[in-house]
C-alpha cells in the first residue's frame, strides 16, 4: 500500500551519497586513493582537537549541552572585534543545518528564497523539502555572482536572499562595492544570508567580510563552518551570526540537542589552535600557486579561486568532466565533476598537500595528453 | 526592524536548555553532582566504543559517509531475525531527527499528527515548527496510553500516528493485544510511528516489539536510539526501520551528511559490545528493584516502569515536583520535575548506579520527612 506523499516532496531528487572510499578501492582494485573532491582540509585534524576529544570521551553517554555554552563563548572570543552576543549565535549540525532551520523558521510557502543557480546545491534541496519557492539567479558571464541579477529579481514575495562568498564551486567572489550595492537595495523586511564557508582562505582585499556589515543592514545572517579551514567536516559543526530576534526564531525550530558533544568540544579546541589555522591557510595558498603555475603551463582554463578548491576546464563537451573524473578515479585520484552545477566540461579540484597536488597534476596531464587536449 | 515570522512559528515556546552541570555547581557552590534527570546510561560509555572513536580520530577532517554504509550493515546484523534491508533503514542525528524528518516528509499542513498528550515533548514541537496540526490523546486513568482514545480520534485527516512504548515519562506500556487492536483499526493510508527508545530495558512479556508487526501492517516505522541502553546520548544517533518506499521519501528530506562520523563508528562498536548491553540492562533491573523496595518502604506512590527511569509521586500540590527538584539539587542530586507533562506533584528519577540510587533515596527521604510527607 502506497503512502500519499505531497508533490513538492515527491519531486525532490535526493542527494545520492557514494560508497565509502574503502569500498570503491576494493571494487576497483586500487589503494592509496587521494580524495580531492569535497574541499576538506588536507592537513588532517588539529592534534589539539583530537586531544580535546580524547579527554571528553568519558562523557559521551551524557546529552550534549543543548545551549552549546562553552562553544558559544569560544566563538564570541574568536569574533571579539565584532562584539557578538550569545543570543546572536546560531549553532548547527554543520552550517547545512543552520541554513535549513533558518529557512524553515523564516519562510512560509507564500514567500520566496532568492539564491544563485550555481551555488552550494543544498539551498534548493532544503527549499523544495519545505515547499518554499526558489528564484534562481544565473551566474554572470565571468562566472561570478550576478548582483544586478539578484537586485532585479527581488519582489514583494522575496523573504530570504542567500549569497555564498566566495562561491562554491567557482571560487569566485563579489566585491565590497557589489555587496554594498545589494544591501542598499534590499527591502528591510528581507533577511540576507551570507554563507562564508570559505572565508578563512580569502586573500582578495576587495572581498567583503560580511561580519563588518552588521551595522549597515540589521537582518543579516553570516554562516561559517568548521568543515574547511578548521578541518572538522566529519563532526558536523557550523554557526551563524545574526540578531537576537532572528536567533530566537531559529531556536524555536531547531532540535534541543542538535549539535553533538564531541563537535562542541572539538570546536572550542579548533578555535584556540591558531597555529593550525595559519598552516591550513598557508598550505592552501602554496597549493593554489602550484596549481596555477601547472595549469598555465598546460594552457588549461581555470578560475582563480578564493577557496580551497579550483574549477578547471578539461574540455570534452557535455560529458567531459564526468569522463575526466572516471579516468582520474582509476588512477586513485578523486576529483569532482560539476555538470550538476552547469559546468559539464569542467572539474573541481580540492587543493591538497604538495605530493597530492603533484599526483593530481600528473594524472590529469597524462589523461588530457592521451585525449589530445594537452600538448 | 522586525522580521515577519509566521504565527505558527511565533507561537512555539522553545526548549530552554539548562546550564552545563559545571556552571550549576559553581553557582550553587556544590560538587560531585549526580545527574539522574535525562535517562542516560549510568555505566558511562562502552570501552569498546571509546576505543573505536580513538582509532577513527585521524579521519574527522573528512565528511562522514552520507549513506552510513557500515553502520547500516551493523544494524542489519543486529536485527538479523527481522530481515531488514538497507533501503528500509533511516539514520538520524538522534532519533529526534528521524522523527522530525519523517514528519516533514510525510505530513502536509492539511494532514494531522495523532500523538499522546503526555509523551516525549519533541513531537508537539516538531509538528508546530512544520505547521502540522496535532491531535493529542490524553493518558488513560492508569497513566497508560489510551488506545481506544487513539482509535476514536482517527479521522480522514490523520496521516501519522505516533506511539511511544514504553512511554516517557511514565514508564508504562501498552500490551500486544492493545497494539494489535490499534493496528487492525488504522486505515492503510496512515503511517504508524512507534518510538521504542527504551525497548532494550523492557521485561514485561506482554509488551510488544513493534519490529514483529512489520508483516501485519506495512506502513510502520519503528524508531530506536543509541542514547539509552547503548550509552551514546552525547553523539546523537538514532535509527528507524520501515519500508523502502517510506525510506526513499525520508532520504529526500534529510540532509546529505546528517550523522557525524564518530557517531557512526561508535554505533557500530556499540552494537558489537553485547556484554555492555547486558550490563546496562542488569544494572537497570537491579536499580529499579532497589527503588521499588525503598519507595514501598516510604509508602510513596510510583509507576512500575519498563524504562530506565521511574515516576514517583512526591506530593506538595501544583508546585510539589518543582520544589522537590530544587531541594534535591541543593544536595547535588539532579532529578526531573514533570509538571510540563501534566504531573505537577511527581518527579522522574533516572535509574543510576547503586551508590547514586542510595544517595538519591537518602536525599529524597530526608526532604520528604522534613516536609512531613514521609514518616
Amino acid at each position: 500500500m502506497t503512502v500519499k506523499v505531497a508533490p513538492y516532496i515527491q519531486k525532490i531528487t535526493p542527494y545520492r551519497p557514494g560508497k565509502p572510499i574503502s569500498e570503491v578501492e576494493r571494487e576497483l582494485g586500487i589503494y592509496d586513493t587521494v580524495k580531492m573532491a569535497s574541499n576538506e582540509n588536507p592537513l588532517g585534524p588539529s592534534p589539539k582537537v583530537t586531544e580535546a576529544i580524547r579527554a571528553d570521551l568519558p562523557y559521551i553517554h551524557l546529552y550534549p549541552d543543548g545551549n552549546a555554552f562553552y562553544l558559544k563563548h569560544a566563538i564570541m572570543r574568536h569574533l571579539a572585534r565584532h562584539h557578538v552576543k550569545m543570543d546572536e549565535l546560531l549553532i548547527g549540525n554543520g552550517s547545512n543545518e543552520v541554513i535549513d532551520v533558518l529557512l524553515r523558521a523564516l519562510c512560509t510557502p507564500e514567500e520566496e528564497l532568492l539564491v544563485s543557480a550555481q551555488a552550494f546545491m543544498v539551498y534548493e534541496l532544503i527549499a523544495k523539502a519545505a515547499n518554499i519557492p526558489t528564484v534562481l539567479v544565473p551566474l554572470a558571464k565571468d562566472h561570478r555572482f550576478d548582483i544586478p541579477g539578484y537586485i532585479e529579481r527581488i519582489n514583494e514575495k522575496t523573504k530570504l536572499i542567500a549569497l555564498v562568498n566566495p562561491n562554491n564551486p567557482t571560487g569566485t567572489y563579489y566585491t565590497k562595492k557589489e555587496f554594498e550595492a545589494l544591501l542598499s537595495y534590499v527591502p528591510e523586511r528581507c533577511v540576507v544570508l551570507v554563507d562564508e564557508a570559505y572565508y578563512e582562505y580569502v586573500d582578495a582585499p576587495d572581498c567583503p567580510n560580511a561580519m563588518e556589515y552588521r551595522k549597515d543592514f540589521e537582518n543579516l545572517v553570516i554562516c561559517r563552518t568548521f568543515s574547511k579551514a578548521f578541518g572538522l567536516s566529519g563532526l558536523r559543526l557550523g554557526y551563524g551570526v545574526t540578531t537576537a530576534e532572528i536567533g530566537d526564531t531559529y531556536r524555536k525550530v531547531r532540535a534541543p540537542f542538535n549539535v553533538n558533544e564531541l563537535a562542541q568540544v572539538a570546536g572550542v579546541a579548533a578555535l584556540e589552535d591558531t597555529d593550525y589555522l595559519r598552516r591550513s591557510i598557508e598550505t592552501n595558498r602554496k597549493g593554489k600557486e602550484y596549481f596555477y603555475a601547472e595549469l598555465r603551463r598546460m594552457e588549461l582554463e581555470f578560475l582563480p579561486s578564493q577557496g580551497n578548491f579550483l574549477l578547471v576546464r578539461v574540455g570534452g563537451g557535455e560529458t567531459g568532466g564526468a569522463e575526466c573524473y572516471e579516468n582520474l578515479l582509476r588512477e586513485g585520484i578523486i576529483i569532482r565533476p560539476v555538470n550538476n552545477y552547469g559546468f559539464p566540461d569542467w572539474i573541481r579540484i580540492s587543493i591538497g598537500l604538495p605530493e597530492q597536488n603533484q599526483r593530481c597534476i600528473a594524472a590529469l596531464e597524462a589523461y588530457l595528453r592521451n585525449e589530445g587536449r594537452v600538448r
